[in-house]
């Protein structure tokens, strides 16, 4: 690998940003990277764990000879930062951002931004349940998905410079429209995210009634969602806040389903499951082909067989 | 380990007998083991595979001398069994299930025992997407839960030994009365499944329009739905069907539930969601806690990485 940027600065120091900083270094993809966090407790953090080369106390510090800024805060407070940077970015400098959604990050950030400055938004598909400055580390990101969505300020040569820095990272690259990315989104991620907090909040709930019997028992199915259901409260408000039409369509067809199964049950149309759930069992065979996970049994126990 | 029962008979010889096959040879927990299957293709591949010390073509040969039956059928199918085994058992024997619900199976199952025959219910709490005769494996049960549902007919001998049977199984056994059991199993499998069930019915549907998409970016969070969904349509139609009221009440407070969070998104109520995922966030620490699964961060990886 050699460098691809000369200064990179990573702004927010959470998971995405501290396994960005982490990748780079394993592929040696930049002379310098900087980080800035608004949180005093985050910057402490970061310098005594080693995170960035610098850790600065002030935003324009870490921006202001960067080449390379990458915009990892949650969705809501992108337009905030661009607009605290936006005059002190150096001429022919890429800014990039990580978040989950692309048109109302695109409408916040572009404005912000001056002209001779590439702006490639960017969303690696690639997290755990785990978030902050430690929670980092350099293989998040192989053999994952980034989604490029180049903005009109996009030069040719700024996205495939881009394409070639999260191909070091370790990811597998692919260009897509913004309000495509945001509907697909919708589907494999935003609303099962939504689902997953729902049935879990119905649990805890439960949890008076039974006990710890929830969460004794719930290697039965519930587990995978409480995994899903811990992903950081931040990022996936403004997920929601910020992708609304899309998740709110996909809602919608989600609940006309879910009463035509319901109304299945309770009719004992046993039929109409028996078809159902023979129609779903197909996709998961759709998703071992295209290589997105093994057909290794695994429902509930890889976790603790580690 | 030493034989619990002389003759255990195995009927219907999918992952959970074929795992319970596997498990007792590794303990040594019984002197031979009797499996049957109503289809002739499980049966030659049960002998094929060396699945059970016998493969009988005949229910009854099956379970006519043996001292341990265990019942492991899907749930709508375990009434008519019983009704064929009931008048060839042996005295003293007893008679256990596997079935994910415990009302209606023993609402079918005992009225069909003959006196003198001990009804000992029981749900091993483990599993994964795959079924059929070659699905099955001895580690399946290790450190998972069994739930014994002990009948009135079960003497508290009979179930004395089961509970060593399944603990040579490798699991850890509990007891449960039986409108509990269906209950707390609504919360934590049925409901998730039907739900997880019902978003891969809607990314299905969706994948016509957007083609591949769906199964490429399906590691977001939709993956895991998917591995939920594949499991075995004929045990779930089952399974829904038997657990009708509980499921139904489950899914009641969940859809309350998302129109609450729908609502949230629709009016921009930040605070709300912001909130809401906090919560739920919590829960995951006592499952951590309880032991039924591992802090490593996981979240859509570890798949790849074995």
């Amino acid at each position: 690998m050699s460098v691809i940027y000369n200064r990179v600065a990573l702004i927010g120091l959470g998971l995405i940003a501290s396994s960005m900083f982490w990748a780079t270094k394993r592929g040696g993809l930049a002379g310098h990277v900087t980080g800035y966090a608004r949180s005093q407790d985050t910057r402490d953090t970061a310098r005594r764990i080693g995170l960035c080369d610098e850790v600065c106390d002030n935003l324009i510090d870490a921006v202001k000879d960067a080449d390379l800024i990458v915009l990892a805060v949650p969705v809501g407070a992108m337009g905030a930062v661009a607009a605290e940077i936006g005059p002190h970015l150096k001429p022919g400098a890429t800014v990039t951002d990580v978040g989950s959604v692309k048109r109302t990050v695109i409408d916040a950030v572009a404005p912000h931004l001056p002209e001779g400055v590439h702006f490639v938004p960017a969303h690696p598909l690639a997290g755990t349940e785990h978030s902050g400055p430690e929670s980092g580390f350099a293989t998040l990101f192989d053999n994952r998905w980034c989604l490029l969505v180049p903005h009109e300020s996009s030069t040719a040569e700024s996205v495939a410079q881009l394409r070639v820095y999260w191909e070091g990272l370790g990811a597998n690259v692919e260009e897509m429209d913004a309000d495509h990315h945001d509907l697909v989104l919708a589907v494999t991620s935003h609303t099962p995210h939504l689902i997953a907090y729902t049935m879990v909040g119905v649990a805890d709930d439960l949890r008076r009634v039974t006990d710890s019997e929830v969460i004794k028992y719930s290697a039965a199915g519930f587990r995978d969602f409480t995994r899903i259901a811990a992903s950081d409260p931040t990022m996936w408000r403004d997920v929601f806040l910020n992708n609304k039409e899309a998740t709110l369509e996909i809602l919608g067809r989600f609940t006309e389903e879910l009463f035509a199964l319901q109304r299945a049950i309770r009719t004992g149309d046993g039929d109409m499951l028996h078809d159902y759930f023979t129609r779903t069992r197909s996709i998961r065979r759709g998703i071992i082909e295209a290589g997105q996970d093994t057909d290794a049994p695994d429902f509930g126990r890889s976790k603790l067989e580690k």
